[in-house]
């Protein structure tokens, strides 16, 4: 029997992260969100930075600033960018890691990559406004200045990622076999329901 | 207390009218589906093959051929198209129905129509085609004949219709507290997923 899989799709704030984290533990399966950074710069040598953003987020003009670490510099070889690069190398390592035992791996567009793995539950979590501005500033440490509209552009770079390596919709919930609203639900009664509702057939 | 409503959003096929059903039996409240077409029947005059999918769907130009009942014939009114006319009048009893008692309400936007009350959960419900097409050729006698056009040309009426009163994309996550794909876990262990999850802190 193939392994369970969770994939956690999230918007940045809406305690997706927290939620993968909980299921992980309740389930005894391993946990993948920065733990899929070092892997990466394991195998790629790109500066962590750069994978963090690079692996989830569109780049706009003014941010490809980062330190690429020890890998080659030039932004394009053969038509091929730097984030197609790290693209290629994130999706094998998540099929890698896929294969070899249960676990929840958050973000990095993982519903996609394991669309064909039959034993993979992919969710989505999203939240009101006000309540992913609340966790953000009181539980990740962030400014209060424009973090409206920080959210709002995270948002955008997540969906344009998404758009441009899979053709998919983020946040369709045609994508997904279960899409939660964590600002009605709470992160516990999240984790629950994915938990106690995994399906067993395969 | 304000009534706790539920509202079932669905792509056809997907067996979303079932799951609400259920869910109205088993927690004891008023289901609104042919019923809410009765309803419109008695305040509208329009004919019940009309409300029924003018409620629902965008027309194409070659579908404006029904019986419109008792209703005024002209298509236009002071450039207020008939489905505007259904529109307001369905959204109306909506509201009202929504006022008196808990009851579970499947489609016409009602999510939307009832986006400002608290005691509201809005679930949308989703399917594999494969499923879908087995469900409208078996449960709902559909003809096997070009099915999967027909439930493509279903799903793309209903987006249009829902883009066109609530300037919303019909299906996203975000605009449903949670989204079940019932391939995966079936009628039945959706309608439970809805039923010990409902938010009752308002």
């Amino acid at each position: 029997m193939e392994a369970q899989i969770i994939t956690i799709s999230r918007e940045y704030g809406s305690g997706g992260r927290i939620i993968g984290e909980l299921v992980a533990e309740k389930l005894g399966y391993a946990f993948y969100d920065k733990e899929l950074v070092d892997e990466i710069f394991k195998k790629s040598g790109f500066a962590k930075e750069f994978i963090a953003e690079g692996g989830e987020y569109a780049f706009s003009k003014n941010n490809f600033l980062f330190n690429l670490g020890n890998a080659r510099l030039s932004e394009y070889d053969f038509g091929y960018s730097i984030s197609d690069r790290l693209y290629t190398i994130q999706q094998n390592i998540i099929k890698d890691i896929a294969n070899k035992k249960p676990c929840v791996i958050v973000g990095r567009n993982a519903d996609y990559v394991l669309k064909d793995k039959k034993n993979c539950l992919n969710v989505f979590i999203h939240c009101d406004i006000k309540t992913r501005i609340d966790r953000a500033i009181n539980d990740y440490g962030e400014e209060t200045k424009k973090i409206e509209k920080k959210l709002r552009d995270k948002d955008e770079k997540r969906k344009i990622y998404y758009k441009n390596y899979t053709d998919r919709i983020w946040g369709m919930s045609k994508n997904y076999n279960l899409c939660l609203d964590s600002g009605y639900y709470g992160i516990e009664r999240c984790a629950n329901i994915i938990i106690e509702n995994i399906n067993r057939h395969f």
